[in-house]
């Protein structure tokens, strides 16, 4: 089997903020619903009020209630915005969601959200500040028994734009070599991957040849179907690309990411080569080198 | 195995408005990631900035380019604020999907949605207008070749706010009941049901007893645990309920889903009484019967 | 996109007899996971004890006790040999699995077993016969309530080795298209793919070259690592292949899966040709044509 | 929430015979697939050719060839039907699985099976027996490229039987805590839950009262629709009880698992209590107690 060229280059990556959640439930499955929809319509900052993914299962026994769940982690930009989120998406998606509770992640002295404070509200007059797990919690009676919040939630300095360029001689091949590279990624704790199924099938590049009031759009350097119109940046045996885009806690474990999704995409057959965005180091600062 | 008590009243259901589309791909898992990831952070008008959720599965030979689909209803109160959702949801979680192309379902002469003219700028020039399926489409090349969405979707009245308690002698009980129902309710095409697992833990009144500044609070006369402080509308032997809430595209599917939903409860032992919310007739106009 | 060749050749499949059971839950995920059990270690008459898979989903209106399941078909060359599969895979797969019950779907007048009579005995006397549902039932008090069993279940003819060649430039290619190819074949009632996945990635010949006492060895005529060495059947530009095989209740379904089959791998880019195995008629009776 | 009575007894387990072996594939999901029908058919001694199960996954850092994987755990009580399970479930539902590989997991210095020797005469002569990943491994050609399996597989000792009685005030909350049990044993390395979803319904008692034939029948004691009927040793609260048996590489995982899955059960609500089958010591070897 031949192996990919590894352009040696490097990604982009750029700072954001992050909350780092853990929501358990009764169930292992039922956790895994609550985090999916918590973290769903969350790809891009370019369209999306955030970015977001799951980040990691605990097992019951890592728990502070001692039963499983799953962390997740929330991007924005600002401050003020991944506060809003934070309320929108733990009051829609996680409070309603069958048997949750939820706890902080985040350890670091920085900036804190009263969120559990803030959500008690919901329960009318109802809600009791308890401590609990050693923690300070809130308890908000709902229809299907006692939700249980922590009272506060911490707001950390987090690496945003992660990413890999996977060119291969078939579509179906970068495809596959595309998801096990996000499942490479996804095995790295403080990481995620936010886009549908953790792959981007329409990789972008920042602003507009042609359209001043787009602030993204498609790379066609990087699209097979424009190899005859452009200057292209693609191999001639490479018919199929998909790029991988992931956000994590600090820039150590967004390199580990890179590192095990290149491992990854080299055990699958027919992928030519792979490569990463950047923008000359104008965009962020952070430079992810894809060969260590 | 004794069979609940059907309360005999009415789910208050209210108009809205909803696009109903089709999402295509390579292989079903790739089309259902995409509809997940695009009708995510979507349970409740309340915070969400939008109410959606998967509809059905279309076997190859029922879609346009004879791939394997899911249709999705993304619902908004405001035709403006749909057509923003829809642009958004599409761009960043089904465009950027591996493999999809998108369709339009809605048929009827009402408003309509040039999506997919505005979403090919993304394109940047690049993008064709194409006859394709009988239908007018865009072809925006990307990484992985070409995405092809319908030019028009239709924006078409709705109907949101089907509901049904399910009252049980335990939670776990009241669970295996909303699992049911909404499997259920999901078998009926042209309904939805967009809370986490399609079941809503913590099911609200309107307004708020004690603060002003709530639109939504815990509907306290449900709660198990409140019990013993309020004027409870539990009988003596529940302890666990949950709430199943649905759009859906017209009156007749709700009625429908409701239909169904009952039956499919009154297979789960130990559920007690069966009962809905409605406010007089003040929100909604809609009443949704629970004894036909 | 080009479309692939279909070769103008004919899949060779024969006479077997098949048992068609309905196997309900409480909810669907529990049906599904008695099915999947209890359709395990069972992909290929030369090596397992019967060739089963699962069939569709019924909804809750279509089956007898109005909960969800899931239909399965298992088959055997042997009458005897199928009743006795029926026996341990219903006892120790459906019969163990939470919340079952099973009843029979074969309707024809031909051989029955009186498989519920018999698993009743595992209630050591506590069996009773019911009339329910239509239909005569054994009730076996069990663990968890009651195990609901049908009296007799039917054996019927039924039509093994529909299969189908796939060959592609690449081996994921080849693999997404195989994906694709199981999914329509298994949306036709009456079918099953009892391969893992569906998928056969080392499709067989009759017989050996070398060694008398092997029944079936590798198509070596269709491996792609040994063009060099044999007289390939491998268009130049092929790399992987994947074959589908699939059992069905009658000749009808079998062709219809195979046209299903034929048109979902036309979607799927860079596959190079279609082709099915046969032995000159002298295996089966069946010969299901590629091109109708 | 009232925590379940802990009975203060033990489950008995036995003496037996395993394999632990390693599957990988090109992604996750296509290992899981053909894990999952490799231990089909494979719930308990008494009906089933073997006992088998998902062990734990393996991400890429821990496995030979650097692919995602699945460990599976195959049982049966004697060495030469455990190497014929071996034989038929590799070669049957590993072998043709996409893009598998499979490795030895055990390392004592017990029986050995030369099963990749005897397996690779599928191969009809093409088979070539190489040095890689630092061990011994045989190459078969087959049609979706070269499959790859070590050449020798141990056999271990190992111990099954491990159980435990869950009952609850209904069916549903048995179910959910049954559930939450078998994703804590799970997460034990080297300890399998062979039934299905984990769970049994219909938990046995040795032999039986009325029927010589019988080696197994319902334990009537523990069957809440026999309250009436039989000296019940279910308290009267109980109306659903579930079994949970494991089968582990040795006491010590019996050991772990037992305590993780009763801490697992103390988290649902509803439990009543918790026991454990055992026949006095005269059917095997290990007392695994539930009170450390």
């Amino acid at each position: 089997m031949n192996l990919p060229t590894i352009e040696d280059t490097y990604a982009e990556a750029f700072k954001t903020k992050a909350a780092h959640i853990l929501i358990t439930a009764a169930t292992k499955r039922y956790a895994l619903i609550a985090a999916t929809e918590a973290t769903g319509f969350a790809t891009s900052f370019i369209g999306c009020p955030a970015e977001a993914g799951i980040d990691e299962y605990f097992p019951p026994e890592k728990t502070p209630d001692n039963r499983p769940g799953f962390s997740v982690i929330i991007c924005q930009n600002k401050t003020d915005n991944l506060k809003e989120q934070l309320l929108e998406r733990m009051g829609q998606c996680i409070l309603t969601a069958p048997t949750t509770a939820v706890f902080n992640l985040v350890e670091d002295g920085g900036d804190v959200d009263n969120l559990g404070f803030k959500l008690a509200f919901f329960a009318d007059g109802y809600q009791e500040k308890i401590e609990k797990y050693d923690r300070q919690m809130y308890k908000i009676p709902v229809m299907s028994g006692d939700f249980l919040i922590e009272e506060n939630f911490g707001i950390t300095d987090a690496v945003a734009g992660g990413n890999l360029f996977i060119m291969a001689k078939t579509q179906s091949s970068a495809l596959i070599a595309a998801e096990n590279a996000v499942n490479a990624i996804r095995s790295v704790p403080g990481v995620i991957t936010p886009f549908p199924g953790g792959i981007v099938a329409s990789g972008s590049k920042v602003g507009s040849k042609k359209y001043k009031f787009m602030h993204a759009t498609t790379n066609e350097k990087y699209c097979p179907t424009l190899k005859d119109k452009v200057e292209t940046q693609l191999p001639d045996d490479v018919n199929g690309v998909y790029e991988i885009v992931f956000d994590g806690l600090n820039e150590e474990v967004i390199n580990e990411a890179t590192q095990k999704a290149i491992d990854a995409i080299k055990t699958v057959p027919d992928v030519v080569k792979v490569s990463a965005g950047n923008y000359g180091g104008n965009l962020g600062k952070y430079k992810i080198n894809l060969i260590g």
